[in-house]
């Protein structure tokens, strides 16, 4: 961490500040200039609150050189983290996976017809939601606690895991047979909902907030990790920008990004990132040939019909058709 | 609402479509151009799914013309919503008001002091957070329920009004004597959160999200008002932009916007919006010259020393200072 | 386009209004609903002012429901333009070229150098820039007229095309021996420069602007071909958002929407999105997954040692590298 | 500068940028720490090219701890820079001035009448568009050299000094009787012309950028003031961020922070940041009340016939209105 000092600053304040800092286990290296003082914070900083310091009179910036996050970090833990789901399903680490399903679960006949659709065509992880973050209050809300049902049924019928999203830490124990808890990009910073997962043994889908920056979404897993649960998988879904062709922006230096930093694997969602069924095989295609672990995709028997996000469902037959797109990249970058 | 269909749309699906419409009582009334077909449907259509029509593979598109939001929509209710917390503290239709005190707080000495020289220097409620939103799971949390007691003793002792944070619905019962319970910018979209808000008889404190447009704010109090709570103030604290010479971007513009979209209150939090607190004066004064109705500033006894957020706290002296700018300036436009 | 009137609506002023649209030969369709009334103009509507229109008291809102350019436009030109630069260089139309070079050119030896190595390793037209738009006017300004000579001696020597961004219309003589001309992304809305461009017979390589919309990108390619010059190669080069991981965020949503909106050829800059050279080789398979027609890309025979922009270029050997990766991407989804 | 080392940095590389760096009459004071050496560069470090040093394959990054802007710079010249326009009409230093005009000269009737109308109503400065920057090749392109000179005439009849807007830099002689350039938001990097307004002896009218940084625009009038031309008005116009309630986002901390960083005189254009001439009185007050040294302010005698720009523009009554209150507030806070 660097400390840098205003021209004018008072002494006595300085002397007040470098003892503390010595009192936090931090050496200090002076380096004086005419015009600025640095100092370079050597130890561990990462408990040392830049707020704090930034708002000292005497101070005019601080500048973090190493990451504030330990646990989610590829430099203290080099080898790819690989969450094994059983049944030879692996995720991470060289293995790719698709997760596949519709935006909500609205039948028993819908998701289980669904379920078999995407697993034919090469999906080996079934989403669906049940509880339904929407903006509207007066839209659809999802079937909650009986749309989790239905998707345990689909589960026991293909024997595919199933991955869906909580909205609140109370929901925990309906998620009990759920293989994968999602964490929506509204709730990414849910902090107390983040701390509940942490204490659970049971992988979760972390999805980008719609304007967070990568470090804080690896300040979220942080979250969950320094809670104990170390099984977190990433997922990059659009960010909110000014251009309104595709619904957010999806951000795909991101992946690149954060195969370097962190050892978690790294999932894109190009159905939400763009809103446009018609851009989702392109954006798969891209989102595999940059890195990415795996892809999200919505998938429904009928798009015309889905109670929500409709507009960026693909049917079975346009997803077995990415699936065949996507290996084809892969084994090209073998 | 306008659909437009697609120039060469199957005739029996647009056929379909427009059954359906009229099964949700709309009326639908057509305009067929030489490249284009545009309906205008005329009816109540909060409760039609855009997303699930734009999803048709016949519709190119899908234009709101009203608004989505109805009980935090003017329109409907062209008087300025006002919430009276006794002691003739009102908020909104044309009253004033400062919300005040540390970001954290910290200890029984500690927030009596700001609350006594906040009251002193203006402020009539009392701000003081227990519950902490932090990026890093490593910063300091706050004192949650302890630091909610504190709050109710300095209420006790200056029989100031308090607003505090939540984070959790499990939560809610700690609020009890809280006189207004604040939602996070990362609770925005928290929409279990608001549904729980929504069953209390209590003003809430609505935060807009870092990149929440002005309707999605409208939205989120819209599910609080449709749970039955119409006591929502709303509050700017700046958006998140590429600049980064401030914290985040404080956006005027939505606050003028707001007061003409919607009858509740608007307040404004600069502290958080530039993180800066030389810049807590001039966007003070912006603020209420540009009908805000209202301020939530953070203000410590030792700015120095503050265990978060620092940087953006003001002393009681220059708080005192910005108080009467802004008295000044409320006078001046009368 | 949809005009949307005002509930209260002044009948005369309504009336004046469609008398004329009316003069503007455009047939208007009226749809009057309860608390709306909607127009919806028929006929070629790209010449009348939305904001024109929008601005009129009794008018609510305005939308254009087709594309504002014409030219450039996919529906009215469903094949893809394909640009001949001979020698069976194609650009667009299922053919892939690589623009590789560095940044700046610099010398003699170093242009001739590195356009020997990216032949070698790939690239089919040479990139250098002469004239460079720089933040700082105490940055290197680029060799300038000295500069394009070099090009053009390392043109002569290796057979390559060259393309070099213009800075200004004064200087298009000085482009004569240039095959393709660049606009950087700071000037992507110079429409001066861009009318002049219009007049000329020589291809444009138009790059996106910092936070220019895939339309306002559109538009700016129709003020060169309105002009006369058909010959236009749209480039996505990173958008500004809040992320600062990168210094750009890459649009690859762009990509594929573009592919469908218009004809002309689209190609990736992925060294300046991202401004990483690590993540230009990720990128790069990213952009020709998802449909690019080319890659731009900066390569340096010594990178530590580049005037401008060092920390994007690659090698020459990790160029090749990206060339046979890219290939092989191409061959697996054809 | 602080130039941060990787770890595994080799010591001959190392070594090689100390002594360029000494070259560059800098002396660096290094601080070793366990994990990340840091160099702090002392003395004249505006030249050393951070992206260049950057792209080394031994450094992790670089931070600047001084602007990289000196003309412009406060810290070098603390007092108000006052430009003085003629008949006691002074931009910055404590000096309030309204810009008032329409978007675009249309008729010599109309400007003249307008240049009335806005004197009266309060206004100094004479605005007018000649020149006009669109979007689209299809809409209105402005009088220009024929609109210039009817705002000549007006200048000559109402005595008011005039500003008008340059598109490209071989325009320069027509803008010989102009008082204040103005350079458009799309020019603001448009760097071939910054160097030859350097050159006059003229004030320049810089508006920031759409997705500009602070520093950017400090940068950008930094190449007008190292041309010789010290005489540069900022002006904030509004941002391009992902809410689309209003055009652009109005930035008023940037004003804020702009009167801190810089001596220059700082004027805010409400009527583009919000496109809606509604919030023109509201975001003016609230310019005023932040400290913005004036407002440009678009007044159109029939906002309902305006060839461009319509919906932003006041009538002159509405305008007088604002001037009054503006004035209120000044006075409130003097």
């Amino acid at each position: 961490m660097i400390v840098i000092l205003k021209n004018d600053a008072d002494a006595q304040k300085v002397d007040i500040l470098a003892q503390w800092l010595e009192t936090q286990n931090v050496e200090i290296h002076k380096s004086v200039g005419e015009y600025t003082t640095v100092w370079g914070l050597v130890g561990d900083t990462s408990k040392i609150d830049t707020d704090l310091i930034e708002g000292l009179e005497i101070v005019e910036g601080v500048r973090r050189i190493s990451e504030p996050y330990k646990q989610a970090n590829r430099k203290f833990h080099p080898d790819d983290t690989v969450i094994d789901l059983g049944n030879s399903i692996k995720i991470g680490g060289g293995n790719f996976q698709f997760f596949a399903g519709p935006c909500s679960v609205e039948s028993e006949e819908q998701i289980i017809e669904i379920a078999k659709a995407v697993k034919a065509a090469g999906a080996n992880i079934l989403r669906g939601g049940a509880f339904k973050p929407r903006t509207s209050p007066y839209a659809f809300q999802g079937m909650r606690a009986d749309g989790l049902k239905l998707l345990l049924q689909a589960k026991k019928i293909t024997g595919m895991p199933i991955v869906s999203e909580i909205m609140d830490a109370s929901h925990i124990d309906l998620f009990e047979g759920v293989d994968i808890i999602q964490v929506g990009a509204r709730n990414m910073q849910n902090f107390e909902l983040l701390k509940q997962l942490g204490k659970l043994d049971k992988p979760i889908f972390l999805k980008r907030g719609l304007s967070a920056t990568v470090e804080e979404l690896l300040m979220s897993a942080e979250y969950i990790m320094s809670g104990g649960n170390e099984k977190v998988i990433l997922c990059e879904r659009g960010i909110r920008t000014f251009e309104t062709a595709t619904r957010n922006t999806l951000d795909l230096s991101a992946v690149a990004i954060l195969k370097e930093k962190t050892h978690l694997p790294v999932v894109v969602d190009p159905s939400h990132a763009s809103g446009i069924a018609r851009l989702v095989e392109p954006l798969s295609y891209a989102s595999a040939a940059c890195g990415a672990d795996g892809l999200m995709i919505e998938v429904h028997n009928n798009p015309q019909k889905a109670l929500c996000d409709g507009p960026q469902a693909l049917t079975p037959d346009k997803f077995a058709r990415v699936t065949q797109g996507v290996q084809k990249i892969i084994n090209a970058l073998k």
